[in-house]
């Protein structure tokens, strides 16, 4: 019988408690666990979160597997104590409302509706915004959201360029790669979305270099991770009009601290890292089925390659 | 060699006489056309809007066909005078428009995006909305438009139902018809789009009666057209919470006066007649298509059934 801690923060046990158990259930597995099982080297599997007190795996020594709850592993990936396999968060649920998040965003600043929240004041005045055909879109990053955003985007007639730093193929979308490919795609966006995972080779990719080769006037969302912008460049960029607006969902730091000037810019949107929440019930099917190719001997699925470091 | 009068709002002939001769030309069609050809009686075909000065047909004899630039049709159904064919537009750059218009608005509510606009004050207040997978939205009217818009909503997980007068079959899309059918789509609608024709059946059809099956706290949406609303009754929904928000395109009266409540309520949005715009580089192919059927003797497309108003 397996034993499965569950090492992430305390308030997530109760909604992931029930959803677990009724998924080993459906599996036929049946596994001890709890927040707290006793002795760590009798543990199988770690369902993680990176805020979890278990920071040292070396005492786990018949770990099979760490199932992380979340999509980003940065936190987890420089882990050295570390040594068996890593999966990340692949969750439907994460990717739908992670495109519901990225197209509402996208059509608000299509739409500009901004503007028309601002301007109830009784004036008829038709501003007819092109149609999203006529409107580029960039979504850097083509993983499982990436990818999915970019289909979404281009199903609404936007047409869209990716890029990824190795190639990849996405219906409906021009896929671009490596740094020429990167100039290119940067170069046509009117409205950019980063969803590339933070890599010490993505940290600060949207320097002031990288900033300025926007489409003049251009819209910025980062639903991906804070550390990809540089947040000095992206506030001069504003400043002088390169971005036209921000919105922003990951930061540095988060909780994003009150006197952050992201909170008080006219041209930044800061929503608090929900873009892409897991959700319990569609999560807790995913990290079951890992586990259950793990009893079964399978290969796991949804791997960290940590020379990668995603 | 056809005459083709251009009968419209003088702003429109500069827009569209480009595109018109573009696609005369491209279809072999050696033509006159003009805001002003001469005799009526040497007219073939007119290419229309109700703000035309052309409101009585008696004198055009030989017209084949009338072209309307508007997918709205309600003030030219009732014109005695017209004996000949009358062709609505179906354009696809309106198509797109509306989709655009109703799934950015739809998601806008959906994410809550004008309380994320309100609340930039400092404090992380974490808020994550449901799937769309759990937001029943409803679509009234399942022609070119509400057919299309159902399906780009449907295609973002909304579980999505559309009613119609007479039974119709959209893929991926619950149908209902019939006045019960109507009843049934109305209570389960979360987000309610209003997309149907104006006729004589569905003029206030948004009285106080059905506003109150819908789902408590409801948001509406009207791209389609103001008198499908009882204006009084919606102010007095809204007042007492059943509906949440309204966001209105289309208005009894348009431009919608300065003085009119709906642009001082704190719960409604109003926009100025932008949702579907019709665009005239994709509308004057249309209107050429039906001109080159006309000539080699094919039915016309899009045509207006009289008695049914639409």
């Amino acid at each position: 019988m397996p034993k499965i801690l569950f090492a992430a923060e305390p308030a997530l046990w109760p909604k992931y408690e029930g959803h677990l158990f009724h998924w080993l259930s459906e599996a036929g597995i049946a596994a001890e666990l709890a927040p707290d099982l006793g002795p760590p080297e009798e543990i199988d599997y770690i369902v993680y979160s990176p805020g979890s007190d278990v920071q040292d795996f070396t005492p786990y020594t018949r770990l099979k597997a760490v199932l992380n709850l979340w999509a980003g592993v940065e936190n987890v990936t420089g882990n050295e104590t570390l040594k068996v396999p890593l999966a990340r968060m692949v969750d439907g649920g994460l990717t739908e409302g992670m495109v519901e998040w990225v197209v509402g965003h996208v059509l608000r600043h299509h739409l500009d509706i901004d503007h028309v929240l601002a301007h109830q004041d009784g004036r008829w005045v038709p501003k007819v915004p092109p149609l999203a055909r006529h409107r580029p879109v960039t979504v850097l990053g083509l993983g499982a959201l990436g990818a999915a955003c970019a289909q979404a985007l281009a199903a609404l007639n936007f047409p869209v360029t990716g890029w990824s730093r190795s190639a990849r193929e996405v219906a409906g979308v021009t896929c671009l790669s490596d740094p020429g490919g990167l100039e290119q795609a940067l170069a046509r966006a009117e409205i950019l979305v980063l969803l590339l995972p933070l890599t010490p080779g993505t940290e600060s990719l949207l320097n002031a270099a990288h900033l300025d080769q926007l489409h003049p006037g251009a819209i910025l969302l980062n639903p991906g991770r804070g550390a990809l912008i540089d947040d000095d460049a992206l506030l001069a960029a504003l400043d002088s009009g390169q971005i036209a607006h921000a919105t922003l969902d990951t930061f540095r730091t988060e909780p994003l601290p009150p006197e952050h000037p992201f909170w008080t810019h006219p041209r930044v949107t800061v929503t608090p890292h929900i873009a892409s929440a897991t959700r319990a019930e569609t999560a807790a099917q995913v990290v079951v089925e890992n586990i259950r190719r793990g009893e079964a001997g399978l290969p796991f699925l949804h791997l960290v390659d940590r020379d990668r470091g995603y």
